[in-house]
């Protein structure tokens, strides 16, 4: 089942403790199509500038993702910069260079508006509902955003968030958003401004599902060396929309299982943590589908009691 | 299977974002115990001074804890006072009395050496040592440490540690032990020094427990109200050594079972989260048995997948 993804392609400059790069592949819509094109069809809507590398556009079609919604135009590719602390639990910006992503309108190709399932990353609220309001079948949508769109365009932000079935934020996010610092409250307040689900993601903690009446709390995967983090919490989205994609999931039908829900929660920490085991987007090159169900079933065993 | 508990019973004056208690029962010892009284036996060796109460005697008597090894002595009960953030997640040491506990020599009343379960707190290590050497029929004996003993004090505690079962401290003092900041890597490297089964604790975020061949990791229990967080790390490991003496968890001739060990960590994690309900110690004035063991039915619900 097909899914649409919406969102940032970018170059980045990297540099954590193990080292650094100074210009790779990366951006939401990146991070997510790559993870999620494990589990279902991949389309992608994004903007990138005449400098983007036919090798970079290999990758992701290697990966079978559609790239017909893939503009490219004159100027350069979105670029964001950053170095992460010791324990690379934080992490400072150094630049951001908007560039084409600035002028940035989704425009969806022939068949896109077809896709059942949507997934919205990090964009202007407005734009979100744009390709939102385009689509004419979904089964199950959402996205992310983070914390200058809830700041800074939260009328714009609760209005594109009022129909999706899904918000998928990181926990200071979901505080800010809720204006409440206990996740549990915070969460109930952020399900009453309309998605139906609600995911959280706590970085090395783990993540969290809440809907009305369930609870789902996972714990991180440990890994035995953070090589870089970034797009990790993208990697986990891709995972978890991607897998209940392949499930076939339909919640606007009520056909669901809260449990391919907690699975797919389960195959988004997956994601996410073969993501920090190379720099940028490097573990994607080599990544099969064996070993990404083979850590689903380690999952299983270390947490069940 | 009787357990005996060693550390501080104190007076503590608490300040969260909800409240304040300016002289309130606490100390390490008092929490492990009232905590592990849910499942076993539980005897006591601490120091209190004669402004100790005979209500909080009551409290600790009414739970059928063995009180033979609390000594009173002329003079002060340790007194600790302490404020927390706004979220909770971080707390200030307004002032430490050691008082009576300056001078503590640990004795164990008639029948103590005979126990089978031990639970040494977060107090020196030589007296750590000089506790656990007096035990003779040991099944399953560990306990607590904290930052100023594994800066100041490495090398007594590397001795205390060596001999013992289980090694259970927060995530940054295993870090600050192993000097390593991935805590898959650490952990292995506390494993060589001694303890066959090392809890690392993570506060709200839960727990994980590594063995050579084991690793079990717990989300933590989403509270819809942290009252107050004092003795939930201690409470934790009254319920996980609790549980096992229930059990008759038997390390030392090999009847072990890994699932004990990890019910072990959801009961522990369990009574953490009871502990943050109320102040001080006042959620184990009415918590049941059966409470503890729906709210262990909830975490199984919580996490399977």
């Amino acid at each position: 089942m097909s899914l649409v993804v919406v969102g940032s392609v970018a170059y980045d400059a990297i540099e954590t403790p193990h080292g650094k790069r100074e210009h790779t592949l990366g951006g939401a819509c990146t991070y997510i199509s790559l993870s999620a094109s494990y589990f279902t069809d991949v389309s992608i809507v994004a903007v990138v500038g005449d400098d983007f590398a036919q090798e970079d556009r290999d990758l992701l079609a290697k990966r079978k993702i559609d790239l017909r919604g893939l503009e490219q135009v004159p100027g350069k590719t979105f670029f964001w910069s950053g170095v992460y602390s010791p324990d690379m639990n934080d992490r400072e910006t150094l630049q951001t260079d908007l560039n084409v992503f600035a002028d940035f309108k989704p425009k969806l190709p022939d068949g896109y508006d077809e896709r059942p399932y949507l997934l919205l990353g990090n964009i202007q609220p407005e734009l979100q509902k744009d390709v939102y309001r385009q689509m004419k079948h979904l089964r199950f949508a959402g996205g992310d955003t983070m914390n200058f769109w809830i700041q800074s365009y939260r009328e714009q932000l609760l209005e594109a968030i009022r129909n999706w079935d899904f918000l998928l934020i990181n926990d200071s996010e979901a505080r800010m958003l809720a204006g409440e610092n206990n996740l549990r409250k915070a969460a109930q307040k952020i399900l009453d401004m309309g998605p139906n689900t609600l995911v959280i993601k706590r970085g090395e903690y783990g993540a969290m599902l809440f809907r009305r009446d369930t609870l789902f709390i996972a714990p991180g995967y440990l890994l035995e060396e953070v090589f870089d983090p970034t797009g990790a919490g993208d990697c986990f989205a891709g995972g978890f929309v991607g897998y209940l994609a392949e499930c076939g999931f339909d919640l606007r039908n009520g056909h669901i299982d809260a449990q391919d829900l907690y699975r797919a929660v389960i195959y988004g920490s997956v994601m996410g943590s073969f993501c920090c085991e190379q720099f940028s987007v490097d573990r994607f090159r080599q990544l099969t589908r064996q070993e990404i169900d083979q850590r689903f079933e380690e999952f299983r065993r270390f947490t069940s009691f």
